[in-house]
């Protein structure tokens, strides 16, 4: 079953339109992906760069707006994991709002996985790779 | 000839990985299409909201991230209209290093034409497509 | 006793540094007395603007920074109203770290309350007020 | 003469009162901050931390918010320093509409001068002192 994580669109994140500008979403996303870590994979992500050196930054994104978030809104981000490449992670997020039925929007994102240190790409170490598509399925 | 706008990477703006968190790549596209309104068709946003009660919300993203920004960097964010449809902008920014060739990252925004006052969207008027036209040859 | 939140320290809110950055806590308080309204009040700050008309803006503020909150960080945000004026409410937020002892920050915000329709400083209405002052006791 | 930053307020900034949100007006602050280090000090806050391993961080903060700003106003922030501690910088900010008189909003922050390898306070080396106490008559 998909990981879901929530949100409550704040004061702060509401543009002169009334609706959540839509870089915040993207945020909300990554928010998402914390909490997927350090819930689904028992793996605080401050814990993955402290200790293992590793993240997961975006190299590409694809996203759909289908509705507006608007402020009070309680949303509900649904993480998935599309595919695990051999250095890349393919995301899936569906945010929709709690209780009703249809997705406000779809992202994808795609992450390289990175070496802090060297900061280049390098292969998802095993015992992650394993991590991820067990939370995966 | 492209619009070009630019800004400078700030202190807040830098991630743990010491880049710029990838949502903000998608706020400077938002800041240069305000630029771009403001400088290229002489209609500052605020106005369009405020008196023509109209804005251009992201329906739809698409983004490559190729390499990363650091605190400092300058950024020049080169705004193209690729097509005007019935009541949607499809824009293309290319954010890079100023000074060097090759794109940071390349990012397409297809945007409605919002009626903010029914809150849908509606056909671009014919006086703001051929501004928009106009600025984008 | 006293009304409290909690929030997580977000990839997002890190500085260079290393730590949040500061105007951040600014924007934890406002989250915090959101929290507030919405639990200790029952009167959710979206309900307040939409139905009321009414806002709690920044007039005043003083903040001391005691230690640095770092990515992951649990935060209490401890809420208490220490004056109801005619027109404005003055809110103390002690931001702590989950678990220990002393604060990382103590903050002073002095609200006026706004009338959203005429966007001037108005009275607060009394059935607010014993709102306000139940829950501040 | 003191130092002027300038700032145009964005659409991200607003909030649903229709003005800018009151942590931003610290973010705006240290932008301004950053810009009197690259500009009046010749010493840009990037290369301050990345070659000096130093930087400011707020230890106190007092403000006093006398006017909103809104959607698409020249703000400018005037920049001067009013006390150089042993080990802090005691700065003010005022923040006016471009072409107005009267501040928006008057900010003092006191800043500690950090060393960022220990992540201490530490005396302001005398070099910097100078330069500091230079641009500050």
């Amino acid at each position: 079953m998909a990981f879901r994580s929530q949100v409550t669109v704040r004061f702060a994140e509401i543009d002169p339109a009334g609706v959540v500008y839509y870089p915040r979403f993207l945020h909300y996303c990554h928010t998402a992906m914390e909490d997927f870590f350090a819930q689904a994979l028992a793996l605080p992500y401050p814990r993955l760069i402290a200790e293992h050196r590793l993240g997961f930054p975006a190299v590409h994104l694809d996203v759909d707006f289908r509705s507006p978030l608007r402020y009070g809104d309680e949303v509900a981000i649904q993480v998935a994991i599309a595919k695990i490449g051999r250095s890349s992670v393919d995301w899936r997020y569906d945010l929709s709002l709690v209780g009703r039925e249809g997705p406000c929007a779809e992202v994808r994102v795609v992450t390289a996985c990175l070496d802090f240190d060297s900061f280049r790409a390098r292969e998802i170490p095993d015992w992650l790779r394993e991590k991820l598509a067990g939370a995966a399925t």
